[in-house]
């Protein structure tokens, strides 16, 4: 194992340059505008946390955790995710607030990374999350609030998949008795593995019906019409609720102006058994991974000993970077050059622009040639005072 | 060892409630503004860097720091601050860009704590780094703009201490031979343990106008008649070089017009030796450790293998929030409460009222008992619209 060398960085670790940070900046406030006007409030938790509290509520993997033990053996994690620690939260400092309460966070999160991976394990997100209300309404406000967002940084292109937890498994469920290969089935929708999931289906021993319902799931992706076309596909159990319950999510979305952003998925699965409802995925139209996932989460609550209805959406603010173009907006930079003869004419003036809006910068110059240097940044107006006094 | 309970956080860990952090975004936004008017860009560093190339050369003691093993085998720390990781940057990523390089930050840092310190062990701090100019009048600049950074977050009354590394370490290896007995001055001076250090000056076998100077050395705190006192004191050598800068820093303070913020104070040390030049310090009227420090270190840029002058400051934001009192500018808030008739005219209403700027909840009424609820809240107003409807 050798020395790192002094400029390097841990897998997965970057440095954010200037330009790249301020539109990171820009985009974030343009969003914490947008969702303040919910009334979402912002609270921020510690980036680290005990691994056997908020650790293991996570809807990430152990192994994909940053974990070290503090100096009482604890195992302590930092953050995977910024939902459970708003549950301990909700369920502690929090515990007499009445519900429901609306929060949202700007914060960077982490995940470990294999060495082969080359993605971020450390990035940043915006999301909010609304504890406490049941209803379809808060589902929709939810992916209201996700559009309007979306909107609010010029996202030029998007779409908003939503779908529910219980319709393919409730359908997997009624259809194939075999419990592996439910299991295997849901992993290839989880994976938008078609061709597998066609083939599995295809080899067990099923009714031409029943192959019939499985093969139909793979067309439920669409507008409204895909509603009736689900319904056909269940009677009653999980799965039928799932359907009405989307149906009623739907109305409320037309209430709201915004089907036009809306796709509807009944393919969509849950991630670790974590989501319980209604759950949603935002795309841009150039960019394969989603910016936005969210949905209903009602029984990590209980786990913090306050059982409660939940649901909240996270932002991934790094893939927004890479579709949204955005001007950040600039002030008039000056270099106001100085001799020691001029200085306090010249700190007096800087300080007087700096007031009026102005970028400025004072240089002693005792280098004329670095001159040069500042005449080659096309964006920076040089003063030079020494030349006034000359002149 | 127990299991925490479910509620805890690790030690030194907080959670920032909605109140507090909006403070704490309202001043850190007032200091960015600040400081971009000086021509600083934002950076922003990894929270993991390799002990190896930032924990070393980093100004906070090895045992202070959050230590883990990635999953190479590397020791990995949470930055202890930003002035290393910047470093860094400014030699390897920006190793072609020319000098002077204005950088800042706001960003959070670590340091371990023990079981009995009851500090924070995560804590938030915005600073800057001015990289490439070694002239006096670039430690001007860093005091005139910590100055003006305090007075935009309106800290009520506060003095920026300054001194030079050099003064008391100079005269205590021109006056002391011993030099255990030296550094243990040293230390007296650095805890601020004057009745420590007169005892053993007292104690050490010195001439009378040796055991003099050494006295009259805690009588260096003050304005600009303590430059020809500390001249009095040394003839030559690097304390008096020492004063000297310091005499052509407060001319250039002058220029600015802000030694009424500035207080001279030569028995200022350096922390751990990394500080190399003019040290400074800034204190609020109410609070005994410092909003803000900084100095010259002329060496660290070396050891990532761009010899550069440097300096820079860092002010602890959660300090800066118990001492300044500021109205963080808020909205009107609005409940809007509807039926299921009227939902629509409740969600477009909503959104209107938000456009202009007003922060709106709306709440499908399935409980009218948790208007009571809302009503105890003063700062919402409440509109329900099941009423208008019916009256």
């Amino acid at each position: 194992m050798s020395k790192p060398l002094v400029f390097e960085k841990p897998l997965g670790m970057r440095d954010i340059l200037p330009d790249s940070l301020a539109k990171q900046r820009h985009l974030e406030l343009k969003l914490r505008h947008c969702i303040e006007k919910w009334g979402y409030e912002e609270i921020l938790t510690p980036s680290l946390e005990y691994f056997d509290t908020v650790g293991a509520a996570s809807a990430t993997l152990a192994d994909r955790m940053f974990k070290l033990l503090d100096k009482q053996g604890q195992t302590v994690v930092l953050r995977p995710d910024m939902t459970a620690p708003i549950a301990r939260v909700v369920s502690s400092l929090y515990k007499d607030v009445p519900l429901p309460i609306r929060l949202f966070y700007q914060a960077n999160i982490f995940r470990a990374q294999e060495k082969e991976a080359g993605r971020n394990a450390e990035f940043f997100q915006t999301g909010v999350e609304l504890i406490g209300d049941a209803s379809v309404d808060a589902d929709a406000e939810m992916i209201a609030l996700a559009i309007f967002c979306l909107q609010s940084v010029n996202v030029p292109s998007f779409r908003i998949a939503i779908g529910h937890v219980d319709f393919a498994d409730g359908l997997l469920e009624e259809i194939v008795p075999d419990e592996r290969a439910q299991a295997k089935l849901r992993q290839f929708l989880s994976d938008r593995d078609f061709v597998g999931y066609r083939h599995l289906t295809d080899s067990l021993e099923l009714d031409g019906r029943s192959r019939h319902r499985l093969h139909a799931l793979l067309q439920l992706r669409g507008g409204k019409e895909k509603i009736a076309e689900a319904r056909e596909l269940t009677v009653n159990g999980k799965a039928r609720k799932a359907v009405e319950t989307i149906a009623l999510l739907w109305e409320a979305l037309e209430a709201y102006g915004l089907t036009d952003y809306v796709l509807l998925d009944f393919q969509l699965t849950s991630h670790l058994n974590y989501y319980t409802g209604v759950i949603f995925e935002g795309y841009a139209a150039d960019l394969g991974s989603p910016l936005v996932s969210g949905g209903r989460y009602d029984q990590l609550l209980a786990q913090f000993g306050r059982p409660a209805p939940a649901t909240g959406f996270g932002i991934k603010v790094d893939r927004l970077m890479q579709v949204t173009a955005v001007d950040v907006p600039t002030s008039s930079k000056t270099l106001l050059i100085y001799g020691a003869a001029n200085r306090q004419e010249a700190l007096m003036r800087a300080q007087q622009m700096r007031s009026a809006g102005a970028i400025v910068v004072t240089r002693l110059l005792e280098h004329r040639g670095e001159l040069a240097v500042w005449q080659e940044q096309a964006d920076w107006t040089i003063i030079d005072l020494t030349e006034e006094r000359e002149g």
